[in-house]
């Protein structure tokens, strides 16, 4: 049975306050459902997106062929979230690209697109812009709220921020924090883009440039850290893209893993907006619930109710098991209710987008549990 | 005693033919030479560099305080290879930018600057130059030839290409070819240079332009991959530049670890040359001896008859131990005689430059044992 999408959005007149002091107003959400809402309210699980993808989660579009939801593998009628159980909410973070509003929009007090003005926004404002989401859908506490990478800091955000809203947080390929590394990763990326004439100092749109050079490089490099050594040795390996034959070139390709990571850059920097990639690594940067407790995890955590589902992969030097480890820890130090498991597959951080059997099972059980709390 | 360098030069008229089927004519190689050759000329040590380094290997220039040569805490006067007995010879290699003929000199042939035209050179090359400087040293013989990094494939491929002219080679931190995942990120580097509108498609120097937004990306890029994980949260961390206030920007600095990266990139940009960068990467990503044996390191090193010490370090993600051990096991397989180091160092694929006590000590030995074999 083919699950199919429809995109719908909200808007909010009242202003949002952000973290940086500043706020915005006027501003809307895009956003998609599957499944139904159970009479009491109580089966909804919210999906929380990293940094390239959207509120369109599962399914397909009608007529569209090919627009198949980012996680689809997980999400849809008895898939480990089972829609036929549960009312699924994906929703586009402020910021994004994808239909909520970001820095391409215009901005209401101005009457001019935001480019690089748009606020810097935080997990924390994500979070707190979803919750209004939920209050005008009806939804006063969710059943499980989900995410990887980024999405999982949203997650593990959501029971910080609203630990009475949640009853369970599922924190795949994610961490508590960035490591410098991480953040060494982003602020190149962040370089190629701001450092690219076309940007225009993020006021590109009303030069009619688009900074993709920038882009590109910021993709390849994504694209070298979502995935482990070891499958790009067997993807790609020292391939030449002619057969035997070495060229002898130092600016065309050479190896397929060069033609690989241009075709990547290519395609992206043809669909994402400069401004968000900036957004979006900053509030990747930023998250850190120990900061303000003297780096104590265990002290961040003191609040938390929900419980606890977090899945880390072994080949993911990007979001290592480590940092899933010491989120573990710090809730044990709670007392809190936490399931954990660490999947041995190949894949590096892009594991958590694909389809491996044993994640799969664990996910689903982990949601079956939680069915049997929720009148469905 | 400070080890007071001089360099030198030495011009080759002959033309050199290289492995692209190209040749080069008219070429100079910048070189130093420390401590005194014996009388029977076995005592002569070559080290080979990597991308941003020379022949300026050890010692200071007269009258330049802060020029101390880039090896200078292993090689010198009483240092683990001993000057005071071995006649140890730095050479720049050919591309390079720091002396030896390069792309920003002219083309004899054209009476214009090379730039992008000049030929891509290979570890190969560099080796065939490097033993004709050899010739005219009179040297037939190498006590030992040593380097780090793309410097250890040199001295490995030394012991391929005149097995008979070599006693020993010591590989540090070394690989015998580049993984998918070191070649994917030479290519983003060299990508940031080549689409650098100040590029000029490599001839940029009649253009009185330097790309350096794109060197700033690969040197950025670089350092990263140079640095271990731990060194780098244990440096820099998550410590924002302003104490404990997030400035909430997107472009500016907010932590650290990008200010010594902006600072690392600028310097960079200052004075590498940026077609350099393109042909010493290139070169890199082709070394594989094992390339025409069927991808077996094995039969590559059936002809080696050199004995060698290897060296890596346990943090070194770009020339992980593991790749050090694949050369261990394929000289076993030939019963060459091996030594192999692994050092517990925290500073990932710098640590090759550092002066860690044990990498020190092995290294001492090891030229402690090559001096007995040696009249000095």
């Amino acid at each position: 049975m083919t699950l199919v999408a429809v995109a719908q959005s909200m808007t909010f007149e009242a202003p949002l306050a952000l973290r940086s002091g500043a706020s915005i107003r006027g501003y809307s959400l895009a956003f998609e459902t599957y499944g139904t809402l159970n009479a009491d309210k109580t089966n909804a699980v919210l999906i929380c997106h990293a940094l390239n993808a959207s509120h369109h989660v599962a399914g397909v579009y009608a007529d569209q062929p090919g627009s198949t939801g980012w996680w689809d593998t997980m999400i849809g009628p008895g898939k480990p979230v089972d829609t036929n159980r549960f009312f699924v909410i994906g929703v586009n973070n402020l910021g994004s690209c994808f239909g909520s509003t970001g820095p391409m929009h215009v901005n209401p007090d101005t009457g001019k697109v935001y480019g690089a003005d748009f606020p810097v926004v935080t997990v924390e404002d994500w979070v707190n812009a979803q919750a209004k989401l939920l209050d005008q859908l009806g939804i006063q506490t969710l059943a499980a709220v989900m995410g990887g990478s980024l999405g999982g800091m949203q997650a593990l955000s959501w029971t910080l921020q609203y630990p009475q809203r949640v009853k369970h947080a599922v924190v795949v390929a994610s961490a508590p924090n960035l490591t410098a590394e991480n953040i060494a990763f982003n602020e190149v990326a962040r370089r190629a883009i701001v450092t690219d004439p076309d940007f225009h100092g993020g006021h590109f749109y009303e030069h009619g440039a688009i900074p993709k050079r920038g882009l590109r490089i910021a993709r390849m490099i994504g694209h070298i850290t979502y995935l482990s050594d070891d499958v790009m040795n067997e993807k790609f390996g020292r391939q030449l893209r002619d057969g035997l034959d070495i060229r002898y070139t130092t600016q065309d390709v050479e190896f397929q893993i060069e033609s690989y990571l241009r075709y990547q850059g290519d395609k992206f920097s043809d669909y994402f907006d400069a401004n968000t990639y900036l957004l979006i690594t900053r509030a990747l940067d930023y998250f850190d619930p120990a900061l303000h407790q003297g780096g104590s995890l265990a002290k961040a955590f003191a609040q938390v109710q929900a419980k606890f589902l977090l899945v880390s992969f072994t080949t993911d030097w990007r979001f290592a098991p480590a940092r899933s480890r010491e989120m573990v820890k710090a809730l044990l130090d709670n007392r809190r209710d936490v399931s954990y498991a660490e999947i041995d597959a190949p894949h590096g951080h892009d594991a958590f987008l694909l389809e491996d059997e044993r994640y799969m099972a664990v996910v689903r059980a982990y949601f079956e549990r939680i069915a049997l709390e929720v009148a469905v």
